[in-house]
């Protein structure tokens, strides 16, 4: 199956589900429901059948889900059961507190390199990385085959980096700059901006 | 019309078209089409009239969008005209970014208040705020009247400080922690989860 056929709002629910199972089997649990499973994250189990039944038949009549199994097929299908490294683009406070960030390693990531064009910062150290000047990430990502990178820097400045993640090789951005990012067909970005996070909900506020 | 009519995807879409209108505008433009929007933020023009009809009629035929006049109107639906307080619990890394983001302010939020349960950060200054005990999460929010929290603590401690949240009258909760928050109907959740962002891009990568 092409993995364009599969709606991207479908996609965006798997790592939910992936979340909730690890959360339910670090405390033991063994097997789970569509109805409990959904109950965990704010969805109706018919919508987890569904999803899930987009990639296979993971659950069994009466007995229900193997938390163990299915963990593990989502991790493949998400394609993290493997580790991928990741830069890190701007060493502001964000930069900092994604550096030293504890909740990548079981999950699929794990930070490799980070950048700054601060003088200052370039050559110094964040946690066990040290921060590499912003005019070698064509090289220095290129040379690494590093395909995933955390935006971190001015919303000035984002397009021109992201310009030059693209021509490194970069091929998913997860961005924190408060600006929508142009990008070539094929190249993924996420946003992460609290502003809209929180300006999604103002909205259902009396 | 009752708010829950509008499906809640049409409404995570307003807080991207007004930043991207936002951009537009500090970059002195004045008016905008479907089509240059939706392409700014990804989305086709058909996408644009069809999510922004649901709210009346805000283009002229043949002149397209005027720009201020449609930022106003988002700020108005998405009820950020106004400034919201917030609170941030947590005073890890995360949670002393979000204390000093500067993206605020403009866009309808503003940090009021944070807390933590370590007696190391309590009564310790973060940018212009002293660090509140986490004990007094119930009578100073609820004295304050705010409603809008971002919740920075770690995964353990995330449900039990949520439990306290809606105890204290927040609506509507910024969750950093990577865990699934159960709340009572009519309480918002969204989540900033680094990993789950990575891991919708994954699927995707060859």
């Amino acid at each position: 199956m092409n993995k364009q056929d599969i709606p991207d709002i479908i996609i965006s629910r798997l790592p939910i589900y992936l979340r909730a199972l690890r959360h339910m089997q670090a405390g033991g649990k063994l097997t789970t429901s569509s109805q409990e499973l959904g109950a965990g994250v704010g969805l109706s189990a018919a919508q987890i059948r569904k999803d899930l039944s987009q990639f296979g038949e993971f659950g069994k009549q009466g007995t229900g889900y193997d938390i163990a199994f299915l963990v593990d097929q989502l991790r493949k299908i998400l394609r993290v059961e493997r580790v991928w490294d990741v830069v890190v683009v701007g060493m502001g406070d964000m930069g900092h507190a994604l550096s030293r960030y504890q909740g990548f390693s079981d999950r699929g990531f794990r930070v490799a390199m980070v950048f700054d064009n601060d003088p200052a910062k370039i050559g110094g150290q964040v946690e066990q990385f040290v921060v590499l000047d912003a005019k070698e990430i064509v090289t220095a990502i290129r040379k690494s085959g590093i395909k995933v990178a955390m935006l971190c820097v001015p919303e000035a400045a984002a397009q021109g980096v992201t310009n030059l993640l693209v021509e490194a090789g970069i091929k998913a951005i997860l961005n924190y700059a408060p600006i929508s990012l142009s990008v070539p067909t094929g190249i993924r970005v996420q946003y992460l901006d609290p502003s809209i996070g929180l300006q999604r909900m103002t909205y259902y506020l009396e």
